[in-house]
Protein backbone atom coordinates (compact mmCIF):
# COMPACT_ATOMS: atom_id res chain seq x y z
CA UNK A 1 0.00 0.00 0.00
CA UNK A 2 2.77 2.26 1.10
CA UNK A 3 4.52 1.94 -1.98
CA UNK A 4 1.01 2.24 -4.46
CA UNK A 5 1.06 5.83 -2.60
CA UNK A 6 4.20 6.96 -3.24
CA UNK A 7 3.89 5.89 -6.97
CA UNK A 8 0.99 7.66 -7.24
CA UNK A 9 2.09 10.93 -5.31
CA UNK A 10 5.53 11.07 -7.88
CA UNK A 11 2.65 10.91 -10.63
CA UNK A 12 1.20 13.72 -9.35
CA UNK A 13 4.09 15.78 -8.44
CA UNK A 14 4.65 15.33 -12.25
CA UNK A 15 1.39 16.40 -13.11
CA UNK A 16 1.80 19.60 -11.22
CA UNK A 17 5.23 20.06 -12.63
CA UNK A 18 4.20 19.75 -15.94
CA UNK A 19 0.85 21.90 -15.40
CA UNK A 20 2.97 24.72 -14.67
CA UNK A 21 5.44 24.54 -17.57
CA UNK A 22 4.88 23.57 -21.53
CA UNK A 23 1.76 22.15 -21.63
CA UNK A 24 -0.25 24.87 -23.32
CA UNK A 25 2.32 25.18 -26.22
CA UNK A 26 0.79 25.01 -29.22
CA UNK A 27 3.10 22.72 -31.04
CA UNK A 28 1.15 19.27 -31.84
CA UNK A 29 3.70 16.91 -30.50
CA UNK A 30 2.17 15.13 -27.72
CA UNK A 31 3.79 12.13 -26.95
CA UNK A 32 0.88 9.36 -26.75
CA UNK A 33 1.27 7.88 -22.97
CA UNK A 34 0.30 10.74 -21.30
CA UNK A 35 -3.01 10.24 -19.89
CA UNK A 36 -1.90 12.17 -16.52
CA UNK A 37 -2.61 15.38 -17.39
CA UNK A 38 -6.45 15.53 -18.27
CA UNK A 39 -7.35 12.95 -16.20
CA UNK A 40 -6.30 14.56 -13.11
CA UNK A 41 -6.74 17.88 -13.86
CA UNK A 42 -10.72 17.87 -13.62
CA UNK A 43 -10.77 17.40 -9.97
CA UNK A 44 -9.20 21.31 -9.65
CA UNK A 45 -10.86 23.09 -12.24
CA UNK A 46 -14.28 21.39 -11.95
CA UNK A 47 -14.95 19.21 -9.33
CA UNK A 48 -16.10 21.87 -6.93
CA UNK A 49 -18.84 22.31 -8.87
CA UNK A 50 -20.58 18.88 -8.39
CA UNK A 51 -23.43 19.45 -6.26
CA UNK A 52 -24.94 22.39 -7.93
CA UNK A 53 -27.76 22.24 -9.81
CA UNK A 54 -28.10 22.30 -13.50
CA UNK A 55 -24.22 21.76 -13.19
CA UNK A 56 -22.59 18.78 -14.25
CA UNK A 57 -18.59 17.65 -14.42
CA UNK A 58 -16.88 19.24 -17.23
CA UNK A 59 -16.64 15.30 -18.70
CA UNK A 60 -19.88 15.39 -18.25
CA UNK A 61 -20.49 17.82 -20.36
CA UNK A 62 -18.44 16.76 -23.06
CA UNK A 63 -20.64 12.82 -23.04
CA UNK A 64 -23.65 15.01 -24.35
CA UNK A 65 -21.18 16.94 -26.59
CA UNK A 66 -19.77 13.62 -28.34
CA UNK A 67 -22.75 12.00 -28.13
CA UNK A 68 -25.06 14.24 -30.01
CA UNK A 69 -26.97 15.43 -27.23
CA UNK A 70 -26.07 18.86 -26.64
CA UNK A 71 -26.61 21.01 -29.74
CA UNK A 72 -26.62 24.65 -30.91
CA UNK A 73 -23.96 25.58 -28.68
CA UNK A 74 -21.79 28.68 -29.56
CA UNK A 75 -18.77 28.45 -27.11
CA UNK A 76 -17.80 25.72 -24.26
CA UNK A 77 -18.64 26.75 -20.69
CA UNK A 78 -16.13 28.74 -19.35
CA UNK A 79 -15.57 26.97 -16.33
CA UNK A 80 -14.52 24.06 -18.74
CA UNK A 81 -11.71 26.01 -20.67
CA UNK A 82 -8.61 24.24 -18.67
CA UNK A 83 -10.29 20.56 -18.68
CA UNK A 84 -11.46 21.02 -22.77
CA UNK A 85 -7.20 22.39 -23.07
CA UNK A 86 -5.81 19.54 -20.80
CA UNK A 87 -8.31 16.88 -22.88
CA UNK A 88 -6.66 18.39 -26.11
CA UNK A 89 -2.94 18.78 -25.02
CA UNK A 90 -2.79 16.05 -22.56
CA UNK A 91 -3.00 12.78 -24.47
CA UNK A 92 -6.21 11.59 -24.19
CA UNK A 93 -7.82 13.78 -27.43
CA UNK A 94 -4.84 11.52 -29.16
CA UNK A 95 -5.94 8.79 -27.76
CA UNK A 96 -9.38 9.08 -28.29
CA UNK A 97 -8.66 9.49 -31.89
CA UNK A 98 -6.27 6.80 -31.84
CA UNK A 99 -9.34 4.52 -30.90
CA UNK A 100 -11.90 5.60 -33.66
CA UNK A 101 -8.98 5.19 -36.24
CA UNK A 102 -7.84 1.74 -35.11
CA UNK A 103 -11.62 0.53 -35.57
CA UNK A 104 -11.78 2.40 -38.54
CA UNK A 105 -8.39 0.29 -40.09
CA UNK A 106 -9.53 -2.55 -38.89
CA UNK A 107 -12.96 -2.26 -40.51
CA UNK A 108 -11.21 -1.25 -44.18
CA UNK A 109 -8.86 -4.34 -43.87
CA UNK A 110 -11.61 -6.54 -43.46
CA UNK A 111 -13.69 -5.32 -46.34
CA UNK A 112 -13.60 -7.20 -49.54
CA UNK A 113 -12.88 -4.76 -52.06
CA UNK A 114 -14.63 -4.89 -56.31
CA UNK A 115 -11.50 -4.57 -57.76
CA UNK A 116 -13.20 -1.72 -59.97
CA UNK A 117 -11.43 0.92 -57.69
CA UNK A 118 -14.52 3.10 -57.14
CA UNK A 119 -14.30 2.84 -53.55
CA UNK A 120 -14.32 5.83 -51.51
CA UNK A 121 -13.95 6.57 -47.91
CA UNK A 122 -14.89 10.45 -46.96
CA UNK A 123 -12.80 12.66 -45.00
CA UNK A 124 -13.81 15.81 -42.86
CA UNK A 125 -11.45 18.74 -42.96
CA UNK A 126 -11.05 20.79 -39.79
CA UNK A 127 -10.45 18.43 -36.89
CA UNK A 128 -10.33 15.24 -39.02
CA UNK A 129 -7.77 15.48 -41.68
CA UNK A 130 -5.92 18.53 -40.47
CA UNK A 131 -5.29 20.11 -36.65
CA UNK A 132 -6.73 23.34 -35.78
CA UNK A 133 -5.30 22.96 -32.60
CA UNK A 134 -2.74 25.74 -32.99
CA UNK A 135 -5.50 27.97 -33.50
CA UNK A 136 -7.82 27.03 -30.64
CA UNK A 137 -5.26 26.70 -28.08
CA UNK A 138 -4.32 30.53 -28.47
CA UNK A 139 -8.60 31.02 -28.29
CA UNK A 140 -9.73 29.26 -25.37
CA UNK A 141 -10.08 25.53 -27.03
CA UNK A 142 -13.59 27.33 -27.56
CA UNK A 143 -14.29 28.77 -24.68
CA UNK A 144 -13.99 32.32 -27.27
CA UNK A 145 -16.58 32.90 -29.39
CA UNK A 146 -15.82 31.94 -32.78
CA UNK A 147 -14.15 34.59 -34.74
CA UNK A 148 -14.72 34.19 -38.67
CA UNK A 149 -11.70 36.66 -39.33
CA UNK A 150 -9.48 35.13 -37.22
CA UNK A 151 -10.04 31.85 -38.18
CA UNK A 152 -10.07 32.43 -41.78
CA UNK A 153 -6.86 34.35 -41.32
CA UNK A 154 -5.66 31.36 -39.74
CA UNK A 155 -7.02 29.00 -42.42
CA UNK A 156 -5.61 31.40 -45.25
CA UNK A 157 -1.82 30.53 -43.67
CA UNK A 158 -2.30 27.15 -44.59
CA UNK A 159 -0.01 25.72 -41.81
CA UNK A 160 -2.16 23.38 -39.69
CA UNK A 161 -0.52 20.39 -38.57
CA UNK A 162 -2.67 17.00 -39.60
CA UNK A 163 -3.95 14.96 -37.04
CA UNK A 164 -1.71 12.19 -36.96
CA UNK A 165 -4.11 9.39 -36.17
CA UNK A 166 -6.35 10.45 -39.30
CA UNK A 167 -3.14 10.57 -41.38
CA UNK A 168 -2.87 6.53 -40.55
CA UNK A 169 -5.90 6.18 -41.62
CA UNK A 170 -5.39 7.78 -44.73
CA UNK A 171 -1.98 5.89 -45.97
CA UNK A 172 -3.82 2.50 -44.61
CA UNK A 173 -6.89 3.17 -46.52
CA UNK A 174 -4.43 3.81 -49.98
CA UNK A 175 -2.09 1.12 -49.42
CA UNK A 176 -5.35 -0.89 -49.52
CA UNK A 177 -6.92 0.68 -52.63
CA UNK A 178 -9.56 2.59 -50.96
CA UNK A 179 -9.64 6.61 -52.33
CA UNK A 180 -10.22 9.21 -50.04
CA UNK A 181 -12.30 11.79 -50.95
CA UNK A 182 -11.91 15.42 -49.06
CA UNK A 183 -15.34 16.84 -48.22
CA UNK A 184 -15.40 20.36 -46.28
CA UNK A 185 -17.35 22.49 -44.96
CA UNK A 186 -14.97 25.22 -46.02
CA UNK A 187 -15.91 27.58 -48.75
CA UNK A 188 -14.83 27.70 -52.16
CA UNK A 189 -12.41 30.71 -51.03
CA UNK A 190 -10.45 28.71 -49.03
CA UNK A 191 -9.63 25.98 -51.79
CA UNK A 192 -6.22 27.02 -52.87
CA UNK A 193 -5.23 27.31 -49.08
CA UNK A 194 -6.89 23.97 -47.98
CA UNK A 195 -5.35 22.02 -50.93
CA UNK A 196 -2.00 23.81 -50.17
CA UNK A 197 -2.27 22.70 -46.48
CA UNK A 198 -3.09 19.15 -46.95
CA UNK A 199 -0.49 18.83 -49.39
CA UNK A 200 2.15 20.22 -47.23
CA UNK A 201 1.04 17.62 -44.43
CA UNK A 202 1.46 14.78 -46.07
CA UNK A 203 -2.07 14.24 -47.91
CA UNK A 204 -1.49 13.67 -51.35
CA UNK A 205 -3.18 11.63 -54.28
CA UNK A 206 -6.81 12.07 -52.92
CA UNK A 207 -9.98 11.15 -55.21
CA UNK A 208 -12.06 14.55 -54.84
CA UNK A 209 -11.48 17.87 -52.67
CA UNK A 210 -14.90 19.16 -52.64
CA UNK A 211 -15.91 22.55 -50.74
CA UNK A 212 -18.96 24.26 -50.41
CA UNK A 213 -20.31 26.69 -52.45
CA UNK A 214 -19.12 30.17 -51.55
CA UNK A 215 -22.58 32.20 -51.85
CA UNK A 216 -24.92 29.20 -50.73
CA UNK A 217 -26.60 29.45 -47.38
CA UNK A 218 -26.90 25.56 -46.77
CA UNK A 219 -26.83 23.30 -43.44
CA UNK A 220 -23.66 21.10 -42.95
CA UNK A 221 -26.22 18.14 -43.29
CA UNK A 222 -27.60 19.24 -45.99
CA UNK A 223 -24.51 20.07 -47.82
CA UNK A 224 -22.52 17.01 -47.06
CA UNK A 225 -25.37 14.25 -47.53
CA UNK A 226 -25.61 15.99 -51.48
CA UNK A 227 -22.07 15.74 -52.09
CA UNK A 228 -22.16 12.11 -50.77
CA UNK A 229 -25.44 11.39 -52.92
CA UNK A 230 -23.77 12.96 -55.73
CA UNK A 231 -20.86 10.34 -55.22
CA UNK A 232 -23.13 7.19 -55.24
CA UNK A 233 -24.73 8.71 -58.46
CA UNK A 234 -21.20 8.80 -59.81
CA UNK A 235 -20.87 4.96 -59.27
CA UNK A 236 -18.44 5.59 -55.75
CA UNK A 237 -19.20 3.05 -53.62
CA UNK A 238 -18.65 5.01 -49.71
CA UNK A 239 -17.58 2.43 -47.61
CA UNK A 240 -16.35 4.73 -44.92
CA UNK A 241 -17.04 8.35 -43.68
CA UNK A 242 -14.75 10.48 -40.89
CA UNK A 243 -15.40 13.58 -39.24
CA UNK A 244 -15.41 15.28 -36.05
CA UNK A 245 -18.58 16.79 -35.66
CA UNK A 246 -22.34 15.08 -36.38
CA UNK A 247 -22.88 16.78 -39.27
CA UNK A 248 -20.44 14.68 -41.05
CA UNK A 249 -21.98 11.56 -40.37
CA UNK A 250 -25.79 11.93 -40.47
CA UNK A 251 -28.23 12.35 -43.51
CA UNK A 252 -28.41 9.75 -45.83
CA UNK A 253 -26.20 8.23 -47.55
CA UNK A 254 -24.14 8.18 -44.68
CA UNK A 255 -21.64 5.82 -45.98
CA UNK A 256 -21.46 2.13 -45.12
CA UNK A 257 -19.74 2.69 -41.92
CA UNK A 258 -19.26 6.12 -39.44
CA UNK A 259 -16.12 7.24 -37.82
CA UNK A 260 -16.56 9.89 -35.25
CA UNK A 261 -13.30 11.74 -33.98
CA UNK A 262 -13.55 13.90 -30.86
CA UNK A 263 -14.19 17.47 -31.08
CA UNK A 264 -15.15 18.87 -27.82
CA UNK A 265 -14.25 22.50 -28.99
CA UNK A 266 -16.84 23.34 -31.09
CA UNK A 267 -20.44 22.76 -32.67
CA UNK A 268 -21.05 22.94 -36.00
CA UNK A 269 -25.16 22.67 -36.82
CA UNK B 1 1.87 24.12 -3.80
CA UNK B 2 2.74 22.09 -0.81
CA UNK B 3 -1.01 23.05 0.59
CA UNK B 4 -2.18 21.51 -2.66
CA UNK B 5 -0.39 18.58 -2.48
CA UNK B 6 -1.62 17.45 0.52
CA UNK B 7 -4.87 18.10 -0.59
CA UNK B 8 -4.55 15.94 -3.52
CA UNK B 9 -2.85 13.34 -1.47
CA UNK B 10 -5.55 13.17 1.25
CA UNK B 11 -7.83 12.77 -1.97
CA UNK B 12 -5.91 9.84 -2.86
CA UNK B 13 -5.88 8.23 0.26
CA UNK B 14 -9.86 8.24 0.65
CA UNK B 15 -9.74 7.05 -3.17
CA UNK B 16 -7.81 4.06 -1.82
CA UNK B 17 -9.73 3.28 1.01
CA UNK B 18 -13.08 3.68 -0.41
CA UNK B 19 -11.59 1.42 -3.64
CA UNK B 20 -11.29 -1.10 -1.03
CA UNK B 21 -14.59 -1.14 0.71
CA UNK B 22 -18.25 -1.71 -0.39
CA UNK B 23 -17.80 0.27 -3.72
CA UNK B 24 -19.20 -3.36 -5.48
CA UNK B 25 -22.06 -3.30 -3.54
CA UNK B 26 -24.83 -3.95 -6.27
CA UNK B 27 -28.04 -1.72 -4.56
CA UNK B 28 -27.90 1.34 -7.12
CA UNK B 29 -28.01 3.92 -3.87
CA UNK B 30 -25.07 6.11 -5.00
CA UNK B 31 -24.26 9.45 -4.01
CA UNK B 32 -24.23 12.28 -7.03
CA UNK B 33 -20.68 13.89 -5.63
CA UNK B 34 -18.27 11.27 -6.23
CA UNK B 35 -16.13 11.76 -9.14
CA UNK B 36 -12.99 10.64 -7.55
CA UNK B 37 -13.41 7.43 -8.05
CA UNK B 38 -14.00 6.46 -11.61
CA UNK B 39 -11.31 9.77 -12.21
CA UNK B 40 -8.28 8.22 -10.05
CA UNK B 41 -9.28 4.26 -10.90
CA UNK B 42 -8.23 4.15 -14.89
CA UNK B 43 -4.29 4.82 -13.63
CA UNK B 44 -4.78 1.49 -11.41
CA UNK B 45 -6.54 -0.93 -13.98
CA UNK B 46 -5.63 0.66 -17.88
CA UNK B 47 -2.99 2.97 -17.61
CA UNK B 48 -0.47 0.14 -17.84
CA UNK B 49 -1.86 -0.37 -21.42
CA UNK B 50 -1.57 2.78 -22.99
CA UNK B 51 2.08 2.00 -25.14
CA UNK B 52 0.64 -1.22 -26.67
CA UNK B 53 -0.30 -1.15 -30.31
CA UNK B 54 -3.89 -1.38 -31.08
CA UNK B 55 -4.64 -0.82 -27.42
CA UNK B 56 -6.27 1.86 -26.24
CA UNK B 57 -6.71 3.52 -22.46
CA UNK B 58 -10.45 2.20 -21.57
CA UNK B 59 -12.10 5.74 -21.22
CA UNK B 60 -11.21 6.01 -25.01
CA UNK B 61 -12.45 2.84 -25.77
CA UNK B 62 -15.47 4.16 -24.45
CA UNK B 63 -15.43 7.05 -26.36
CA UNK B 64 -15.05 4.64 -29.40
CA UNK B 65 -18.36 2.64 -28.03
CA UNK B 66 -20.63 5.59 -26.72
CA UNK B 67 -20.25 7.84 -30.57
CA UNK B 68 -21.21 4.59 -32.14
CA UNK B 69 -17.75 3.90 -33.85
CA UNK B 70 -17.51 0.77 -32.16
CA UNK B 71 -20.37 -1.54 -33.38
CA UNK B 72 -21.69 -5.42 -32.76
CA UNK B 73 -18.79 -6.12 -29.68
CA UNK B 74 -20.21 -8.51 -27.55
CA UNK B 75 -18.47 -8.32 -24.47
CA UNK B 76 -16.54 -5.32 -22.87
CA UNK B 77 -12.47 -5.33 -22.67
CA UNK B 78 -11.81 -7.99 -20.21
CA UNK B 79 -9.10 -5.47 -19.32
CA UNK B 80 -11.44 -2.77 -18.43
CA UNK B 81 -14.08 -4.32 -16.59
CA UNK B 82 -12.29 -2.48 -13.11
CA UNK B 83 -12.85 1.11 -14.97
CA UNK B 84 -16.76 -0.03 -16.54
CA UNK B 85 -16.84 -0.99 -12.86
CA UNK B 86 -15.90 1.64 -11.49
CA UNK B 87 -17.54 4.46 -13.96
CA UNK B 88 -20.83 2.51 -13.67
CA UNK B 89 -20.82 2.70 -9.88
CA UNK B 90 -18.88 5.66 -8.54
CA UNK B 91 -20.43 8.36 -9.88
CA UNK B 92 -19.65 8.97 -13.34
CA UNK B 93 -22.49 6.93 -14.83
CA UNK B 94 -25.03 9.35 -12.92
CA UNK B 95 -23.45 12.79 -13.93
CA UNK B 96 -23.26 11.91 -17.61
CA UNK B 97 -26.77 10.61 -17.52
CA UNK B 98 -27.69 14.14 -15.24
CA UNK B 99 -25.52 15.92 -18.45
CA UNK B 100 -27.90 14.29 -20.84
CA UNK B 101 -31.16 14.37 -18.72
CA UNK B 102 -30.60 18.44 -17.69
CA UNK B 103 -30.61 18.65 -21.54
CA UNK B 104 -33.56 16.98 -22.13
CA UNK B 105 -35.41 19.19 -19.33
CA UNK B 106 -34.10 21.73 -20.80
CA UNK B 107 -35.15 21.19 -24.23
CA UNK B 108 -38.61 20.74 -23.10
CA UNK B 109 -39.29 23.21 -21.14
CA UNK B 110 -38.73 25.39 -24.49
CA UNK B 111 -40.87 23.73 -26.76
CA UNK B 112 -44.61 24.84 -27.62
CA UNK B 113 -46.97 22.66 -27.34
CA UNK B 114 -49.94 22.63 -29.42
CA UNK B 115 -52.83 22.17 -26.77
CA UNK B 116 -54.17 19.13 -28.73
CA UNK B 117 -52.00 16.35 -26.28
CA UNK B 118 -50.59 15.25 -29.33
CA UNK B 119 -47.29 15.12 -27.86
CA UNK B 120 -44.96 12.14 -26.93
CA UNK B 121 -41.68 11.08 -26.16
CA UNK B 122 -40.46 8.01 -26.41
CA UNK B 123 -38.61 5.86 -23.64
CA UNK B 124 -36.84 2.89 -23.93
CA UNK B 125 -36.70 0.80 -20.86
CA UNK B 126 -32.90 -1.21 -20.13
CA UNK B 127 -30.42 1.21 -19.27
CA UNK B 128 -33.33 3.98 -19.68
CA UNK B 129 -36.01 3.69 -17.91
CA UNK B 130 -34.64 1.25 -15.73
CA UNK B 131 -31.19 0.35 -14.46
CA UNK B 132 -29.73 -3.51 -14.69
CA UNK B 133 -26.75 -2.11 -12.57
CA UNK B 134 -28.24 -5.03 -9.89
CA UNK B 135 -27.59 -7.83 -12.24
CA UNK B 136 -24.26 -6.50 -14.36
CA UNK B 137 -22.97 -5.80 -11.19
CA UNK B 138 -22.76 -9.61 -10.69
CA UNK B 139 -21.69 -10.41 -14.12
CA UNK B 140 -18.32 -8.46 -14.67
CA UNK B 141 -20.50 -5.15 -16.11
CA UNK B 142 -20.42 -6.74 -19.34
CA UNK B 143 -17.63 -8.76 -19.82
CA UNK B 144 -19.11 -12.13 -18.99
CA UNK B 145 -21.12 -12.85 -22.33
CA UNK B 146 -24.77 -12.04 -22.39
CA UNK B 147 -26.65 -15.09 -21.09
CA UNK B 148 -30.18 -15.47 -22.17
CA UNK B 149 -31.72 -17.48 -19.19
CA UNK B 150 -30.05 -15.72 -16.60
CA UNK B 151 -31.05 -12.11 -17.61
CA UNK B 152 -34.23 -13.14 -18.94
CA UNK B 153 -35.17 -14.76 -15.40
CA UNK B 154 -34.07 -11.33 -13.91
CA UNK B 155 -35.97 -9.38 -16.11
CA UNK B 156 -38.97 -11.40 -14.93
CA UNK B 157 -38.02 -10.81 -11.29
CA UNK B 158 -39.38 -7.13 -12.52
CA UNK B 159 -37.09 -5.94 -10.02
CA UNK B 160 -35.10 -3.01 -11.64
CA UNK B 161 -34.41 0.43 -9.85
CA UNK B 162 -35.57 3.29 -12.09
CA UNK B 163 -32.20 5.08 -13.51
CA UNK B 164 -33.11 8.21 -11.52
CA UNK B 165 -32.10 10.77 -14.19
CA UNK B 166 -34.88 9.29 -16.62
CA UNK B 167 -37.12 9.41 -13.65
CA UNK B 168 -36.24 13.02 -13.18
CA UNK B 169 -37.16 13.60 -17.02
CA UNK B 170 -40.10 11.48 -17.02
CA UNK B 171 -41.82 12.98 -14.14
CA UNK B 172 -41.10 16.67 -15.63
CA UNK B 173 -42.84 15.60 -19.11
CA UNK B 174 -45.54 14.30 -18.11
CA UNK B 175 -45.72 17.80 -15.49
CA UNK B 176 -45.28 20.18 -18.59
CA UNK B 177 -48.30 17.58 -20.69
CA UNK B 178 -45.77 15.45 -22.69
CA UNK B 179 -47.15 11.57 -22.65
CA UNK B 180 -44.98 9.17 -21.96
CA UNK B 181 -44.46 5.82 -24.79
CA UNK B 182 -42.38 2.90 -23.62
CA UNK B 183 -40.80 1.55 -26.90
CA UNK B 184 -38.86 -1.32 -25.73
CA UNK B 185 -36.90 -4.25 -27.67
CA UNK B 186 -37.82 -6.85 -24.80
CA UNK B 187 -40.29 -9.30 -26.45
CA UNK B 188 -44.30 -9.95 -25.49
CA UNK B 189 -43.17 -12.42 -23.21
CA UNK B 190 -41.72 -9.63 -20.70
CA UNK B 191 -44.98 -7.44 -20.78
CA UNK B 192 -46.34 -8.26 -17.49
CA UNK B 193 -43.00 -8.24 -15.80
CA UNK B 194 -42.34 -5.09 -17.38
CA UNK B 195 -45.42 -3.37 -16.98
CA UNK B 196 -44.78 -4.35 -12.97
CA UNK B 197 -41.81 -3.34 -13.04
CA UNK B 198 -41.81 -0.03 -14.52
CA UNK B 199 -45.21 0.65 -11.98
CA UNK B 200 -43.33 -0.04 -9.08
CA UNK B 201 -40.93 2.06 -9.46
CA UNK B 202 -42.88 5.02 -10.39
CA UNK B 203 -43.48 4.83 -13.92
CA UNK B 204 -47.08 5.68 -14.30
CA UNK B 205 -49.53 7.01 -16.57
CA UNK B 206 -47.83 6.22 -19.87
CA UNK B 207 -49.47 6.40 -23.22
CA UNK B 208 -48.54 3.07 -24.59
CA UNK B 209 -45.86 0.25 -23.80
CA UNK B 210 -44.97 -1.34 -26.59
CA UNK B 211 -42.95 -4.34 -27.10
CA UNK B 212 -41.33 -6.69 -29.78
CA UNK B 213 -43.30 -9.20 -31.30
CA UNK B 214 -42.18 -12.95 -29.73
CA UNK B 215 -41.29 -14.81 -32.41
CA UNK B 216 -40.72 -11.93 -34.84
CA UNK B 217 -36.85 -12.04 -36.65
CA UNK B 218 -36.12 -7.98 -36.63
CA UNK B 219 -33.71 -5.22 -35.80
CA UNK B 220 -33.72 -2.55 -33.07
CA UNK B 221 -33.52 -0.31 -35.55
CA UNK B 222 -36.10 -1.48 -37.87
CA UNK B 223 -38.54 -2.54 -34.79
CA UNK B 224 -38.15 0.94 -33.40
CA UNK B 225 -38.21 3.17 -36.32
CA UNK B 226 -41.11 1.19 -37.54
CA UNK B 227 -42.93 1.60 -34.24
CA UNK B 228 -42.21 5.58 -34.39
CA UNK B 229 -43.76 5.54 -37.62
CA UNK B 230 -46.79 4.10 -36.59
CA UNK B 231 -46.74 6.64 -33.66
CA UNK B 232 -46.39 9.20 -36.28
CA UNK B 233 -49.06 7.98 -38.39
CA UNK B 234 -51.51 7.99 -35.54
CA UNK B 235 -51.39 11.53 -34.75
CA UNK B 236 -48.78 11.59 -32.26
CA UNK B 237 -45.55 14.21 -32.48
CA UNK B 238 -42.44 12.74 -31.45
CA UNK B 239 -40.53 15.42 -29.87
CA UNK B 240 -38.44 13.59 -27.84
CA UNK B 241 -36.50 10.03 -27.98
CA UNK B 242 -34.21 9.21 -25.18
CA UNK B 243 -32.50 6.07 -24.97
CA UNK B 244 -29.34 4.15 -24.28
CA UNK B 245 -28.03 2.80 -27.62
CA UNK B 246 -27.58 4.33 -30.86
CA UNK B 247 -30.61 1.74 -32.27
CA UNK B 248 -32.73 3.33 -30.48
CA UNK B 249 -32.10 7.08 -31.61
CA UNK B 250 -31.27 6.27 -35.19
CA UNK B 251 -33.73 5.62 -38.08
CA UNK B 252 -36.82 7.61 -39.46
CA UNK B 253 -38.73 9.02 -37.63
CA UNK B 254 -35.91 9.58 -34.97
CA UNK B 255 -38.04 11.94 -33.38
CA UNK B 256 -37.45 15.98 -32.98
CA UNK B 257 -34.46 15.53 -30.97
CA UNK B 258 -33.07 12.56 -29.84
CA UNK B 259 -30.85 12.13 -26.31
CA UNK B 260 -27.96 9.21 -25.71
CA UNK B 261 -28.00 8.04 -22.75
CA UNK B 262 -24.35 6.73 -21.35
CA UNK B 263 -23.92 2.74 -21.72
CA UNK B 264 -20.57 1.36 -21.72
CA UNK B 265 -22.02 -2.58 -20.96
CA UNK B 266 -23.27 -3.93 -23.78
CA UNK B 267 -24.22 -3.62 -27.36
CA UNK B 268 -27.73 -3.81 -29.12
CA UNK B 269 -27.60 -4.26 -33.03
Amino acid sequence: MAAVVAKLLAAFLAVLAVSGAAAWDVKLELDDGMPLIHMLRPLLSTGGHLGRKGRVPCDSWRFAVETNTLRGWKTIPARCEKYVGNYMMGGHYRSDSRAVVNEAIAYAEGLKLSGNGNEVWVFDVDETTLSNLPYYAKHGFGAEPYNWTTFGNYVQEANAPALPETMRLYKRLQALGIKPVILTGRREDKREATAKNLASEGYTGYEKLLLKPQDVKVHSVEFKSGERKKLEDAGYVIVGNIGDQWTDLLGEPEGARTFKLPDPMYYIG
